[in-house]
């Protein structure tokens, strides 16, 4: 018999999903440019022309049998150690090849961390606004997710409520900055204290509590903001990165697991994770894509057209009225909506061809998304549609 | 705290992996040229060069945000699309492109039909011998997998052992044809005498049983030999195939499930497979393999090597008197040992540099695993150091 669980879930469907391909219906209609589609956090500038070439290069020159042969279960080493490599050399870390596992992107590296450290029954917290498919990632494992409320004033982490959730059964706590949905990086301060509280929980409980930190807009901040490596604040801290932003090429599937080497268990964790990849079917992300990210592991993409659509539509913003906190990276923003309720505020900003997504799947209602990577024409054109949006369902407030 | 149960399978070791790290070894020693290295399943033929050119032409001409970018959970449509037909073509089926789901590789497609089709405490079962990794891939599932007894006459499968082991709990059976290690393929009367079967039983149990069918040999069958295809001769089947040897490309990870569309929950398996995805990390193949794959999906490596050297080998194995059953495709072979313990038998074989694995960790004791899947001209060299083995260790048999 099909299996419950799982034939349950099919009648879930994501909020940001359904608005995306009402985007996509409505281009039908009048024209995808003509549709101001902020639904989709989708990378929209190239891969680097490096990575291009150097995939070419190897797929002329080498030895087809080592170039797609298998890799080993825990990546290719020669990869693993260019990564620890440039890890330290970025953040003053001390990785070794023995303390990266390589992944799937970051679904499969947090498939892998979840697993690490819990039991089926044991607690992992994360922080109000936050990525929703934490919840089938997390939940399917067997461990159950629960989730800090809001600081809604700055977006950092509101600890009052976090200790007030804090207990036994909390073996992780998930974080991830730059914030997805937020756009919001945690300030050395939010993770100095962040880091203080579990470091005395610890003692309290008799059990260490690790930082599953979802890293994959690290490399995306903007002028002026610093993103703190949270490994470096905290040393039971498990860093689960993708290059799927960072390099714009998402569909690959490559990330990886960086198990801080002064966490007590390092090197059992990185090899646990080639045990958990037996049973999830993992057995690494492919070859000739780790051998490619290893030679532009300090490239990015073009990420400055993320800057200049934040500066456009924060301004704009803020001059109608909104209340919103400046998105310090990512491609995200996550003003208040102008009513209670934000699914009704989208729903009418529909009307004017705007897709913004609700913030309550975020787990934070009253506010709204805008996933702005898409190209600065658009975002500029979408502009005057904000505008009209606004004072016409909202009054004069600009 | 970090799991117990991925901690304690850090103790268990692979005796293929030993097997093949000693070779390694004895290699820096005397030259890898000379260990006859009969111990690991990896393709030892080049990928098609239709392969290399189609991914150089995307490379150089296709926008590079659509290449790289996310394929669907599900995969890419137009790839699963021509997956399907070419299916229907080839054996006669009836698959849309609703009935495929794209994994990485035959481990990703098992690890989502094992999920989709179980529950925790569920029963699976399969036929020895087998592909040890079984073990890992059904148990950390929640399911059991139990092993039906070898028919060690033909190795076709021991059906009053399994009739036997049947029971209601019993909601898949994974068969592996050609076979991983015996390199046998199971006959029409062997595929249809199973499916008659479970067609009964069904009914007695009052739920579906399915048949679980790993394919990643289907391509590799040598002259006079069909392979029939399993879903051709029961409903309800899951095929789960991997391109890795096929095509030569293990590391690259790309496979698929497809399910037969006369099963009543067809396409509901196929998208609870998406749901499955999102609580295992895996989030489809990558995105240019899976476009590159859907082009060459016809083609096959030159795959006449490995009937060479089955050629070779089965002719001198049964020459020095050994018992084996011929293979009819893969690229194994499983001899029956010259005495009771294979472990002590393979032991033995070191001395003349011969690396063979024992059949116990296939759940067939007494016999051996040749994988060769080796140059002919090393299987040439290799059989003068066979003959003096057999006649030093075993008398004069040849």
């Amino acid at each position: 018999m099909v299996s419950e669980q799982y034939k349950a879930m099919l009648s879930g469907k994501s909020v940001i999903r359904t608005l995306s391909e009402f985007a996509a219906k409505r281009g039908e209609e009048i024209g995808y440019e003509n549709v101001f589609d902020y639904s989709l956090g989708n990378p929209s500038v190239p891969v680097p022309q490096e990575f291009t070439d150097c995939m070419i290069e190897m797929l002329q020159n080498d030895n087809p049998m080592e170039l797609h042969g298998y890799s080993p279960s825990l990546g290719i080493p020669s990869v693993r150690a260019k990564i620890a490599q440039s890890l330290n050399e970025r953040f003053g870390m001390n990785y070794g090849p023995e303390h990266i596992f390589m992944a799937s992107g970051a679904a499969g590296a947090l498939a892998h961390a979840y697993r690490a450290v819990t039991q089926p029954g044991d607690e992992i917290l994360t922080f109000a606004p936050y990525f929703p498919e934490y919840n089938p990632y997390v939940n399917l494992t067997g461990a159950v997710l629960k989730i800090v409320p809001a600081d809604t004033d700055s977006f950092q982490i509101n600890f009052e409520a976090f200790e007030e959730m804090l207990n036994e059964k909390v073996m992780a706590v998930l974080i991830n900055s730059p914030n997805n949905p937020s756009g919001v990086v945690y300030s050395e301060e939010t993770i100095e204290h962040l880091a203080g509280i579990l470091r005395e929980k610890e003692k309290e409980y008799g059990h260490d509590i690790f930082i599953i930190s979802d890293e994959p807009y690290r490399e995306i901040a903007f002028a002026g903001v610093k993103v703190p490596y949270v490994s470096g604040y905290y040393d039971n801290t498990i860093s689960c990165y993708s290059y799927s932003k960072s390099l714009s090429l998402p569909g690959e599937r490559i990330g990886y697991v960086a198990v801080n080497p002064a966490c007590r268990d390092a090197e059992t964790i990185v090899n646990m994770c080639g045990q958990i990849s037996r049973g999830i079917g993992h057995n690494c992300p492919p070859s000739i894509i780790q051998l490619a990210v290893s030679r532009v592991l300090d490239k990015t993409a073009d990420l400055s057209v993320y800057e200049t659509n934040r500066n456009l539509l924060y301004d704009c913003l803020t001059e109608l009225g909104f209340t919103c906190v400046k998105p310090g990276g990512t491609f995200y923003i996550f003003p208040k909506a102008l009513e209670e309720d934000a699914g009704i505020f989208c729903q009418k900003a529909l009307k004017y061809d705007l897709i913004l997504v609700p913030g309550d799947t975020f787990g934070c209602p009253g506010y709204f998304r805008m996933a702005y990577c898409i190209d600065t024409e658009k975002v500029e054109r979408s502009l005057p549609a904000l505008r009209k949006f606004v004072k016409e369902e909202y009054g004069n407030r600009g």
